[in-house]
């Protein structure tokens, strides 16, 4: 994450995470990473717990303000590009997002237990589902889409790029992967026409847990 | 999870991670769930990090077994079978089903952090990904599925299961939600129909002409 206007606290939230994760992580860690004293820091936020909320207040508006618009020609390259922009976080490099996800995986199991992490996953959820939900909408209504049901789409498409988030964490599976995955997904499920004929075989190569068995006609 | 020959020291582990999950969980918590001492579980565990691993062979043995074969009739309500078995988990209630999976939920998070835990998530990612590929193969040879690439679709599938899992935990989604979306997916996707959007394997020469890769091999 950078930014301009970045709030130097939330940057140090966000560093601190990536090297501590949240379980472990210290106000002390978050004040290492800033100009501040601890006491300096406790001044703004009386504890991790109060800092953390905010930092998943800041980290909704810059995801927001980076997905909301995927830019793009029509509704395909749109929502291609949407998957994209959320598959990939703007970490620079593939260890980066790892620790950050990892941060993100231990924050989403606090959920049950505080009511305040689980009001902004909630949140997150809403804006991702609305956002994907429109962009299949707009396919449809183009004639690109096949006439899905919007809503249990996007609903799919979303717990599939959790699922993927969660993924590259537990079995560091990479984001070429899963891009390749995603991207097969909207051309063999949702396009409209010759696209869903086309199905072109392309294994990754990991195939070596058990063999499909009947198959042999 | 409750067996005839279940190891008490498992059974003991899995209420103590629903109780206090997992970031905060001691020997002791453990100990408490059995008649053993904490001096005597660490007779036969010398770590909680050695006792957790096991847990996780154990749950290997349980989750595999009961997943295995999901019986039905027809590659469709085998697969629908397995999907279910998969999103259910065995746990009696829903609330045990957040406790336990905000564990599991922690334990991912290890993964980068921990060796033998991340070859475990490993191994469970690959055993469903298995699964799921010879399910979908079996219903692509049938003719039942359309002609899918049976390795994405079956990695596209295990990736949302596995984001279901943790909506049910981040934003307590409940499983008959769950449960709506991936059936749509599979009928909506899947089933090869009547008409022209289907592919069915005797139909189409070019579906024919390419196989599935796995098949050939």
């Amino acid at each position: 994450m950078t930014d301009e206007d970045a709030d130097p606290v939330m940057e140090a939230t966000y560093r601190a995470l990536c090297s501590h994760g949240y379980a472990s992580l210290t106000m002390q860690d978050i004040a290492d990473e800033t100009d501040l004293s601890k006491a300096a820091l406790h001044y703004h936020y009386d504890s991790k717990h109060g800092l953390l909320v905010s930092f998943l207040d800041y980290l909704y508006a810059e995801f927001t303000g980076r997905v909301r618009d995927p830019g793009g020609d029509g509704p395909t390259e749109r929502l291609e590009r949407f998957i994209e922009d959320v598959l990939v976080p703007p970490e620079p490099d593939e260890d980066e997002r790892v620790a950050f996800g990892t941060a993100m995986l231990e924050l989403k199991a606090q959920a049950p237990y505080d009511e305040d992490v689980r009001e902004r996953m909630e949140r997150f959820d809403r804006f991702l589902h609305g956002q994907a939900r429109a962009l299949v909408a707009d396919g449809i209504a183009a004639g690109e889409f096949r006439a899905v049901d919007p809503d249990d789409t996007a609903r799919f498409l979303v717990t599939a790029l959790d699922g993927a988030g969660t993924k590259r964490v537990s079995v560091g599976r990479d984001t070429d992967c899963t891009r390749r995955m995603l991207h097969s997904y909207v051309e063999t499920y949702l396009l409209a026409g010759e696209g869903e004929d086309a199905v072109t075989a392309s294994g990754d190569g990991d195939s070596e847990a058990e063999p499909p068995r009947e198959v042999t006609e």
